[in-house]
């Protein structure tokens, strides 16, 4: 048996069930994993509320990330066997597949062997962490030296990622967080700018870092009202890169700035690379390189138990969190 | 002397004045034109209104697009010479240049020999009504056979332009209208489907055209409460490119739907094509070649006299043309 977590009803962090589940055997093309550590995100909160991309069909599991050992594969499958330390890239529809288990059992393509220098625990926190920022800013942006970055919700696990992988590119790192609170722990993360948006004009603080031409770039994980300063924020012909909402208030689109500057705003999420076998592959080998080297370092916020799901839904929804949340299985 | 036109604040279409100024020699990489036909653009009343996409320098002039007989050329100026007869690609400020007057000073790169099948009204509509969805779909979409392209507003001239460019280059175009009174034109323009807003599921027409899968581009002057469902409308990756705000009310962003569907916004103006030598060269040859060929035919709406250009705000500003509107002097 193996113990997993669904739930039956859209709601708070109480409607997670634990529910005890016969193993069952992989179909072809699939991988079991026995679970050593998930990687908590924000999707899952949101696919919790059914406020995701995709209605939830009930009942549920929950999870896009994991790390642990191969148990069983699936007959079609090559380059994985039993015994192997695996972590899983988000790829797949809730719907279908989920890592909130002891057993989980994914999709063969989704599974990749990680650096063994990583432990289960930053092993579960990588993927979704690097490859959305990989996909938005090196595939589709191609930032490099003379770029400017602006990395709202910098804390984040992604946020702290995308400054990394700016600073990798060559790109300058604009980090925004609401107070001056986390000023020294983001520069010390790596940002080469910090703003407090509570505390600091925004806009004319990017103006005055980017010698009045705005950035070519950001990624915004928040949209809500303030998202009209960002376009303001924006160079000529810059892009945004919107793959949050993690403000639920509407998002007004400035219209006019939009035309006279022709600016871009591009709906994001890493689907753009997990969901294609060789943009999959080609951001596998950029990451794995950085963690080799050490330019890109997993940030772990907080470890709980398996046992402790509710609490750490809760936890996550206080938005507090200065890198990712994992669970220990 | 020449008689201009121009306003010293903004308003509606009683501020603009008829001035007499002398006639200036043009600077050494400029041309002066003797104005036989103004070509009028929205951008013009956004501009009285100065609501456009740059503050207005009062006393300001306006205009972007005349046809003419050049009579006079700067030192620096080749390939054009004094009896010409030419026409203006919108490629300047309006606080620097401008088209309504009897004799008018541009900058060179902004004048071109048009194909002499066409008379000065025709010369006078193509630039902005073809180098604008140019800019769009065939630059940058590079639509082709397999898309769909949504035209938003498609009685405009440019709406009308785009029909052809998507007709041109192999794609399906679908033309958006308010009510059906415009079916039989738009068809006869040349539109593949017609969709009457006010009286049908637009969304619905569209899926229903499409196979389900939404169109891949839309080319929307609009914005407003209703680019919502412009945005329901797309396919998967699609984009929208926005360049008017015909619609005063506040443009929502929906930022799951993005997000979810990867959904691109381009901020887009003719300067993207206008505003660089090479892409505006590959324009300028792509329309005379679709000029000559009868691919592309201007479709003048009404023809008025210069000295009715407070009528012509007016009347441009009912939204009723199915056409470009010109004026002659």
């Amino acid at each position: 048996m193996s113990r997993i977590i669904q739930f039956s009803k859209a709601g708070g962090p109480e409607v997670l069930e634990f529910v005890d589940t016969p193993v069952r055997a992989p179909a072809p093309s699939e991988v079991r994993i026995e679970v050593k550590a998930i990687g908590i995100n924000r999707a899952e909160s949101m696919w919790r509320n059914d406020l995701y991309i995709e209605p939830v069909q009930f009942p549920a599991g929950l999870g896009y990330e994991a790390a642990g050992i191969v148990d069983a594969v699936g007959q079609d499958v090559t380059g994985i066997a039993v015994g192997d330390a695996v972590s899983v890239i988000p790829s797949f529809s809730m719907n279908q597949y989920f890592t909130y288990g002891e057993v989980v059992t994914l999709p063969a393509y989704a599974v990749v062997k990680h650096p063994p220098s990583l432990s289960f625990t930053e092993a579960a926190s990588v993927w979704m962490m690097f490859m959305t920022p990989y996909g938005a800013l090196i595939e589709d942006a191609r930032v490099g030296k003379g770029d400017f970055v602006i990395i709202p919700a910098a804390s984040s696990s992604v946020g702290l990622a995308a400054i990394q992988i700016a600073n990798l590119a060559g790109a300058t790192s604009i980090a925004l967080t609401r107070t001056s609170a986390k000023r020294a722990p983001l520069l010390e993360a790596g940002a080469a700018h910090v703003i407090a948006t509570g505390e600091e004009d925004m806009v004319a603080e990017v103006m005055r870092i980017t010698d009045g031409k705005g950035a070519r770039v950001v990624f915004d994980p928040v949209g809500g009202p303030t998202f009209t300063k960002l376009i303001a924020a924006l160079s000529f012909q810059g892009t945004v890169y919107l793959y949050g909402a993690l403000d639920e208030d509407p998002t007004p689109l400035p219209v006019l700035p939009m035309i006279a500057r022709m600016l871009t705003i591009k709906g994001h999420n890493i689907w753009l690379t997990s969901g294609d076998e060789t943009r999959r592959k080609a951001a596998v080998e950029f990451i794995v390189s950085g963690l080799a080297s050490g330019a890109l370092k997993p940030v772990i916020d907080r470890v709980f138990k398996f046992d402790e799901m509710a609490d750490v839904h809760r936890y996550l929804e206080q938005n507090s969190q200065f890198g990712k949340i994992v669970v220990t299985v």
